[in-house]
């Protein structure tokens, strides 16, 4: 398959100021959720509520707006990605009233603020009310397109365009016939030992940083912050802001910034040309995450890697790693253990976090679940899949700021990005050299820039499946990654044949 | 003279709706700008550019759509003074022609990237011709109001509204009379010294933090950030944000804190029922500026405010502070000398700057100064105001970033702000029984109350002279300040009867 480039060029000068000003928006969207995360103090939340508000219902006005639609109708024939991609965001969200959007943006910021509050009580109750009119309103954008085959069918098309739940089911359902044996195997093997020792805060971000430094980030567009749930934000394209959580008892924080950087090189390596036209970002969440995943776990958590950082890193802690070597460090930092939470989950239990997840959520969305009974059935399905017990709120239905904020129908696209990640590291091993060599030597160049070449540059001009077809030769599929684990967790555990 | 109040709760819906929608992007722009100044990194802003000049355009379409005009219209009998504040911004919005308005953001813009090029030329002539621009199109701004005395009201009206050139340029010709000779009397006293020693910039903060703290500032609804040129921004009424620029040379650092504080105290202040109108910010520059000028130099630089601070500096700079006493400290924060800048200057010769400045602009507004023209009529003013000579460009004319962004007619507001900061610290003594010896204790909630009461409270729903009018009990008149600084100086220098 091969599609025309574009970028842009040949549009109507209408229809480029009109798209600008949309970026404008986005941009200015992006702004505000970051500060809110990252800077803003807590007094300001009521005023960040309207404005986000109203930059949300500005950007739906301007959206929808029949004027534009006659500029893409136009622009079909000079332009036929760019329209097609533009045409696509105009049609959907004609679909659903200036009313409900700004109930929802609404209805987000307040979630986050009271998930926040929820959080330092440890109690799910004080964050029910906003959760339940959360999926109320989820609800009623869902029945904003009465020809979907599921409710929840729209709300997923939000993050990962042309994904149905039923398609997700579909590669869950083989997702988890093959993690939950592969984890009861693990599991009969003796249990790992982590690091005998801490790793403090102020190192950890100075390492952390070159670490970012090696991958890309330079501080003349990117950002480093603290945040209390890691997250990127592009408020321009030289304008990446990165986060993250450093722990002094593990170097789950390094991981998480590998993970952020990896989004944020996804946004910086859009082609400029496509800056102004609504398509200089990345094309869904399933892709996004198969960047971050792709530098947190395929890079991140390589023997050929830490080839090259251990040392570094010893320099940095020798108390806590002057008798670690990098076979041990390797199995510290790939142990596998059923934990509570998900940002803090081994590659092999991870995807089995987001199923719980999505289960409970199309539950939530049908009505077959109560948000009230949410703690409940958490712990249960915990239990079934991870075999832990839940001790609190906390450790339990209130980690994730998603659900706070309506973000429902994101969860499955983390899963995907596993997927899809091990596929595109396929791909990379096969068309870059000595790829691992030079990963243990440091240097990361080649495959940020076949990434660059594959993935980002196409911003949204590819969908979702013309990028995974072109990037890999082939569609979504779970063998890559099934394959990519069983190989490296039997190796680690001593596992044969799985 | 009395008013009634107003709280905005008679408003008809839909006009509050279309006054919140501009105080939300209000707010956005004081995010954007915040963030442009603290936090954003260089590569972010061609696209940070391109975000404001869209809210500033989208706040400028609503600002004058007709169906504003008319639920104001409506809203004059019910809210009258709600409806006067905001008629007035509309009204003056809808007399400048849309292609005005761009070119003035866009020579702005412009000015400004010449203007630093022209710093690192250390060249006027580099600038001159932006300046020049600037100036045209300040006349033709001034023009779309033909009724107006001279042309350089328009342009002033813009961040003073209500006063005239004429009544500045009395006001200013009493400031020069006097404070031309009271310089000239201090000049004869020996030079004073400065501090010997240094205040590392870590200390500074936190005793910094501490003064703000005790001035109002809460780290529930404040920030403090570092900035190149320290400035404050209220995204939210509980969202104060303020910086400073400190130096381990000197404490400028901690009084430009205490002015930016000032600053947030007035944002921070209003009645939170004017919230959503339009109204709920500072009424003036001047009337804000008063507020800074009042914490900064009538508390900041008092013997008795550092009767209570003093000790807890020495704690902190002990090498610096140890031998210090109260005297010598009070006099070495209070020296006056004639200097080359005015963001530098001591409250004598601060708004002699101010007036050398309003005379320049008003003579290029005029027309009867060439901006070719200007670098030679700055030096000549400088040798007659303060009797210094200028050296060159980066000393002198291009100091200042304002005219370069087309901001004509903002400088008066400094020295304005000078004089109603004496006045309502003479109208504070008044009323506040052992205000000084409060101060002493380290109390300064008294008089932040006194100034809610008399000023902040109001937002901008009195004009300006009503403000002055019943906060003071007159108008603004220069004989507190000049009694203020006479008997002060008076006092620190051993000149009697000044």
């Amino acid at each position: 398959m091969s599609l025309p480039s574009s970028d842009g060029s040949r549009l109507d000068p209408r229809l480029s100021e009109r798209l600008g000003e949309l970026v404008d928006l986005t941009h200015v969207e992006q702004m505000l959720a970051w500060d809110q995360q990252v800077m803003m103090p807590a007094g300001g939340a009521p005023a960040r509520a309207e404005a986000l508000a109203t930059i949300s219902r500005l950007h739906h006005q301007r959206l929808v707006a029949p004027e534009l639609g006659a500029l893409l109708d136009d622009a079909a024939a000079t332009e036929p990605l760019i329209a097609r991609a533009a045409r696509r965001d105009h049609d959907v969200a004609r679909r659903v009233p200036a009313e409900l959007t700004a109930a929802m943006s609404l209805a987000g910021s307040q979630g986050y603020a009271t998930w926040l509050q929820a959080r330092e009580d440890n109690d799910f109750a004080t964050f029910e009310p906003a959760l339940r009119r959360n999926i109320e309103l989820a609800r009623r954008y869902a029945e904003c397109f009465p020809e979907a085959a599921h409710p929840y069918d729209p709300l997923l098309d939000r993050y990962e365009a042309g994904t149905t739940a039923a398609q997700v089911t579909t590669l869950f359902e083989r997702l988890r016939a093959a993690l939950v044996p592969l984890l009861s195997q693990i599991a009969l093997q003796p249990a790992r030992q982590t690091f005998a020792g801490d790793f403090p805060i102020a190192a950890q971000r100075e390492v952390g940083l070159e670490i970012a430094q090696s991958m890309g980030f330079d501080a003349g567009a990117w950002r480093l912050d603290d945040a209390v749930h890691p997250f990127a934000a592009a408020p321009g394209r030289a304008d990446i802001r990165v986060t993250s959580r450093f722990d002094e008892h593990s170097l789950s924080g390094l991981f998480a910034l590998m993970h952020e950087v990896g989004h944020g090189l996804y946004e910086h390596g859009v082609d400029p040309a496509l800056e102004r036209t609504t398509l200089g970002s990345g094309v869904s969440l399933g892709v996004h995450e198969s960047q971050s995943r792709l530098w947190e776990n395929l890079v991140g958590r390589s023997r050929e890697f830490w080839t090259h950082w251990l040392p570094r890193m010893r320099e940095r802690f020798p108390l806590t790693l002057r008798d670690v070597d990098l076979d041990a460090f390797v199995r510290a930092i790939n142990i596998v253990r059923p934990t509570l939470i998900r940002v803090e989950a081994d590659e092999v239990t991870y995807s089995l976090h987001v199923i719980l997840r999505y289960e409970l959520e199309l539950a939530l969305v049908e009505g077959s679940l109560a948000t009230a009974d949410l703690p409940a059935a958490w712990a249960a399905k915990m239990k079934q899949f991870l075999g832990v017990d839940v001790p609190d709120d906390l450790n339990g239905v209130l980690q994730d700021v998603h659900w706070s904020e309506g973000i429902i129908g994101y969860f499955p696209t983390y899963a995907i990005g596993n997927v899809l990640a091990a596929q595109l590291w396929r791909a990379a091993e096969g068309d870059i050299p000595g790829l691992g060599e030079a990963i243990a030597r440091g240097e990361l160049g080649a495959l940020r820039t076949w990434l660059r070449e594959k993935v980002h540059r196409h911003g949204r001009l590819l969908s979702p499946p013309e990028l995974i077809e072109q990037a890999t030769g082939g569609p979504l599929d779970p063998a890559a990654m099934l394959e990519y684990l069983g190989a490296k967790y039997g190796a680690l555990y001593g596992i044969s044949g799985s």
